[in-house]
């Protein structure tokens, strides 16, 4: 999600991600405004008002890609794309037409974090979420992002909409732990594997990665999805670093125990959601691939992108339906992908 | 193989491997003096006066090594290793005592390619055999040197020695342009891979890699080795690029259109030759990875090796004795490791 994740000298031809001697230590201070239905943060909920600018090759922003998705939130929030490399001032729109997002009219995604705060010190990160009245970033705190859509836009969420966050105190509770423990391990821990800036830095951070793994082969043996028998946020969030693990994080990041492909149950799992509809249709393998191998270049000095891995299983039979239970809770898949919004055909196994 | 394969600028902290923009060439001019029977290049062969200078990390130097073994070629032919790693100067002695040759008394293999030529333009490369008489190398020609030990070294072979060259000329001929195809497409391919200076040539690079182990993962489903039903030198060469691929081509060098694993003949195919005396024995992955990984800083800044990934399967039954066939054609197996040149235990799944 990060354009520039330290304050540190940066690579001529792109960022640097790895600090010698050190571990890495994701930058998580955030702009946490909120928008809510009340407006008590100063920024209500109203179709239309707000822009979600996202990078399909960003997992952090592919969570609410899905998310916006899967609560049928398209006409309520529309999306901006970036593309998938940047440097290291910012993201850009440069897949758009003329090389500007259409609603924001901006080229860089710095931009709108400069009309909220001209001295902006941190890092120009996505998702971030738009206001198009004055073209300034609302908010960039992705974990509390994809909650407020499920909690805060009810209103203009689809008919259908599954519930995302458990009703149930005791469950929520234990989503938040099972959640908790995947960003510090998993999701996090994928880059922690990557940019470890020595050995034993990246030693530990292998073992707590496998670890939890192993974790979740086991916990998702007996049931369909993490939560039980219906998708959650738990899943949305596993599932954005899952579908990135093979093509990029065995190899790129050094995440090489095994693949995903050789962990039968999470790799069952990993296609069980994305074949879904609002999962795999939001994946673009070819931009992901090349977002991590270009742009770190401290890691990939030559920039070139691997052609593999064969992405052909991933819409393979998964067998998990005869796990039992509804991924949608009683509610409906989303509808098909809006136009302009699909991912190229030519970036995805998806037919 | 090559401490400094082209003439080109070095990287403060290792070689250069990589030429921005072009594809990756081997330098293929070694020192082509043979050692005979027959003494007619002016190297006789004789029990103990020659040393060959390898490293466990290399697989051009691996063949050697298994090849000797294989022969038992152990008391006429003394072995030296270097250590895995190596700055852009020359492979150093460094595992040994003193970090010197016992034998030759050489820190760096350098020296003993300036005993023969002080103005030697070329890589310093394993395998080389030394002659102890002078300490200067007689030859670094690795494909002729393993062909030399099967031909002009029979006097001092073990009894029960296999025939690792076929005797009739069609076969011969057949295995040539299995052995011609192997080098240029898989041995070879690897580094095309993996130091390819542009993303056109590694792309081209892949899809000769994957094609040719296609055609292989084809020839050998019936066949149990590369020339029907006994090992033959095609087999060493293949091997020894086999039984890097998933611990350092795959991630290192791009090589990931799929781990060999995941090639179900390839892969028992491999496992079957890991297991046989003189194949299995002589590997060892942590020199492996320490030297891909450390050496070519130019792909792999950080230095860091990656922990993975599991090296357990190497030892699961491979089924291929159903194919028929005698590994040994009617000879026998070498005897166990000689003292003193055993793979640290550490460092193999071999038990």
């Amino acid at each position: 999600m990060n354009a520039n994740p330290t304050e540190r000298p940066e690579h001529a031809q792109g960022g640097t991600y790895t600090v010698e001697g050190q571990e890495y230590v994701r930058d998580q201070r955030y702009i946490t405004t909120r928008i809510t239905a009340d407006g008590s943060d100063g920024y209500p909920v109203e179709e239309g008002r707000y822009r979600l600018v996202a990078a399909r090759a960003c997992p952090w922003a592919n969570r609410a890609i899905i998310v916006r998705r899967l609560l049928g939130l398209e006409d309520a929030l529309s999306i901006g794309l970036a593309g998938p490399t940047h440097d290291e001032r910012s993201w850009t729109f440069d897949l758009d037409p003329g090389g500007k997002d259409p609603v924001l009219g901006i080229e860089r995604i710095q931009e709108a974090y400069f009309r909220r705060d001209p001295d902006y010190p941190r890092g120009i990160t996505v998702p971030a979420i738009v206001d198009t009245h004055d073209g300034a970033v609302v908010t960039n705190d992705f974990a509390q992002m994809t909650l407020d859509l499920s909690t805060q836009w009810t209103a203009h969420q689809r008919p259908g909409a599954p519930r995302l966050l458990p009703d149930d105190p005791d469950q929520r509770a234990e989503m938040d732990a099972v959640m908790r423990r995947v960003f510090t391990e998993v999701n996090n821990g994928v880059y922690r594997c990557g940019f470890a800036g020595s050995q034993e830095a990246y030693d530990a951070a292998y073992v707590r990665l496998f670890d939890a793994l192993d974790w979740l082969e086991e916990r998702l043996a007996d049931r369909r999805f993490l939560m039980g028998p219906a998708v959650t946020e738990a899943d949305v969030r596993l599932f954005t670093t899952l579908v990135r693990f093979d093509a990029v994080y065995h190899g790129h990041f050094k995440c090489n125990r095994n693949k995903l492909t050789e962990m039968p149950v999470l790799w069952a799992y990993a296609r069980d959601l994305f074949q879904l509809p609002g999962f795999g249709d939001t994946v673009d393998f070819a931009q992901i691939k090349e977002h991590y191998y270009v742009v770190h270049r401290d890691i990939n000095p030559t920039g070139i992108m691997p052609a593999g891995p064969d992405l052909s299983g991933w819409t393979t039979p998964h067998g998990r339906e005869s796990l039992g239970g509804d991924p949608w809770g009683g509610g409906t898949p989303p509808g098909p992908v809006r136009d302009g919004e699909q991912v190229d055909p030519d970036h995805t196994p998806l037919r």
